[in-house]
């Protein structure tokens, strides 16, 4: 295989999460280990900095900002949900990437994400223009295919676990009526994100809360949530109840109304907590509903993160460029787990086409036969994941989070119309 | 002054926060030091518990869940918001304290709860028992009057300001569209929680979010709040805004519907940021509105606590035990700042019956003109309260918090009706 010089373009997609900058970090730091590789550049909010030629110098950031990048939440070169559409867009990628001898194309996202990189890689074939692109996972969904789990999924697991152990500690304190406490989570199509909160009882507490999780797995009942948490409140003190937002009925609709949906046509979602708020109010009177929604705070409490999970995120980036140079293209890195009794974790790597618009839904034999708490086969699977505990530096009390000094590089072509 | 010989009684009052039991640690590490102390007692449930002789032997637990308290959210000892009404009720504190010689009283809470500290102090003097009973501050609402501030209030602040970090963070990298964000937090009457998000700007970039901070003190205008979101677009990529949960109209009404009432008659609120945004989406079409409801969380995130915040939680309970020993009673426990340029801070008194059912509102001329940030005053008095990271022990990635062994002290008395 002949060596292929030339620039690395590296790109954020999708929503942000604890970690993916630990994955753009995890690029810088390899590509710098590498001679093929001359200028590492950033695009700004995914396609659409490579539509507008929105390239910034990554090798000029300080190596104090890279690591700071390790646990800073957000997305730092900007993301967008932007979808390439028309053959012209993918077009213009190209041009682009030959106006600035991009060579390498690294793009961090979920599926729709893999998907667009998958099509860029496709085009770059068709035009007989060498191109190396690797996807990198990351998404809080953890809903990826061919993947272990995700990167985003540990941190966002580990703080929504943390604010559960917080909230029974009050609640246990306020013992003198019965209280529904209910706390809605993210999750669009997957309960992976409300299952993990079942990583918050402590071993061998299995009345430890959250009682009730509701999945978008399992379809939702009225009748069966009230005498679910009937049953509860016959037990304890109070009834702590995880909801995903996407939650369905047997007819497969939103029980929280749809409100509107975004550019790739997902629906977007909201309102599951205040739903089953109002259902225990009036079925179950005389006690007192209260509810958390902790909406984008929970994938971006980077000072709650897992150490594992930024860990195993910056080694994706790493493992992405180490793969290009090696000759890989049109892949996805995927994380594996090892066989053995101890939690290891390689990366590998998954066609992107195959990755690409897949959803990985939770296994139903993981969910008891409750409906509404998690066996030991999923604790045993994401228990791992949780941790360690990364280290935020804090300034005047607060955390200090990295941000980039965003050189622009020049613009070479005219500009195109996005 | 003769020395007072007999037991120590400590309780906790009203909402939980993140180091109310801090307050229980420096009382019962302080009270090993004095011989005229002879037992530890916690009551379960505050005021509850003595009505109904629930005492637990709180030198019968390790030294390390004492050590543990002092970062372990919640109320360790159990709370309640019972309101002692009836004469007979007072009687029979006094009956149960007699039977267990309990000699100094030590009621930890807002100001309802230092009312009810002020009537069992009146009670015991009236019937001629010897009896010291001293109140230690508590409150995430930071609205007790004659202390300079309130333990609970610096951890809350912390947490929400890095929360804001963190969103800031998240909402910088989706750039595509005009996002409007809306972070409801508590407050009652008082809007010093909501104030606190100001300390998430950095020094000198007054442009950082908040963008926009709504407090009870600041009569509420929704044309003003559609002109302020639109100013702040116009300039900013989002418009990240902060709501006190007790948001009140220029007629005095609360602008979210009031719900019910707790037994001390304060409504409970809830919504004033789903009405937020029912406003900006009826008025600014093309905006995105997201929510975050905190809820218990904040006042429960010991994960993020202030070590200033914990620490002087347990001076506060280390100075009431120091004080009734010198012979103080009828007092509570305040926090005084120092005059110099550097913080510090001293433990004074304060009689109860001046602390009682007053608020201290947060002070209007350390609002800016335009009624949605915070001036240099409000700055200066809040940033020294969130420096410090607290410590949380975790095991299998998550935070460890002290659980009371609770070894329950026999009853003396036959049963009584609360």
């Amino acid at each position: 295989m002949a060596e292929l010089v030339g620039n690395v373009l590296v790109g954020q997609s999708g929503g942000p999460t604890a970690v993916i900058n630990a994955s753009v970090a995890g690029v810088v730091a390899e590509a710098l280990n590498h001679s093929c590789i001359e200028e590492v550049y950033g695009s700004l909010n995914g396609v659409l900095g490579i539509l507008n030629e929105d390239f910034i110098d990554l090798a000029a950031e300080s190596q104090q900002t890279i690591r700071g990048l390790r646990v800073t939440p957000g997305a730092a070169l900007g993301t967008c949900r932007h979808k390439l559409k028309k053959a012209q867009d993918f077009e213009r990628v190209i041009a682009v990437f030959k106006a600035h001898n991009i060579r390498y194309f690294f793009y961090i996202g979920g599926n729709d994400s893999q998907d667009t990189a998958d099509k860029i890689a496709q085009t770059a074939r068709q035009q007989e223009y060498e191109l190396r692109v690797i996807g990198i996972p990351k998404t809080i969904d953890n809903d990826l295919a061919l993947t272990d789990h995700c990167p985003g999924y540990g941190s966002v697991a580990k703080f929504i676990c943390t604010t559960i152990r917080e909230l029974a500690c009050d609640h246990e304190a306020m013992g003198q009526h019965d209280l529904v406490s209910i706390v809605e989570v993210m999750g669009r199509n997957a309960g992976w994100i409300a299952a993990s909160a079942s990583l918050a009882k402590r071993r061998d507490h299995p009345h430890d809360p959250p009682h009730l999780i509701y999945l978008p797995e399992v379809a939702f009942s009225a009748e069966k949530f009230v005498a679910d948490v009937q049953r509860i409140l016959k037990r304890e003190k109070y009834c702590l109840i995880v909801v995903g937002e996407g939650l369905i009925d047997a007819d497969g609709n939103y029980v929280s109304a749809a409100e509107a949906t975004d550019a790739f046509g997902n629906a977007q979602l909201g309102g599951a907590a205040d739903y089953l708020r109002t259902l225990a109010e009036q079925n179950l009177p005389g006690t007192k509903v209260r509810t958390v929604k902790l909406g984008i705070t929970q994938r971006a409490a980077a000072h709650a993160g897992s150490k594992t999970d930024a860990d195993e995120a910056f080694l994706a980036g790493q493992a992405a460029v180490k793969a290009a140079v090696n000759g890989e293209t049109d892949k996805m890195i995927t994380l594996m787990r090892g066989d053995g009794d101890n939690y290891t974790c390689e990366t590998g790597l998954a066609p992107l086409a195959d990755v690409a618009n897949a959803v990985k839904k939770l296994p139903p034999e993981w969910v008891n036969e409750d409906g509404v708490s998690m066996n030991h086969q999923f604790l045993r699977y994401a228990q791992p994941l949780i941790q360690g505990e990364t280290v935020v530096l804090h300034d005047s009390g607060l955390p200090i989070y990295a941000k980039l000094d965003k050189a622009r590089v020049d613009k070479q072509l005219p500009a195109y119309e996005v």
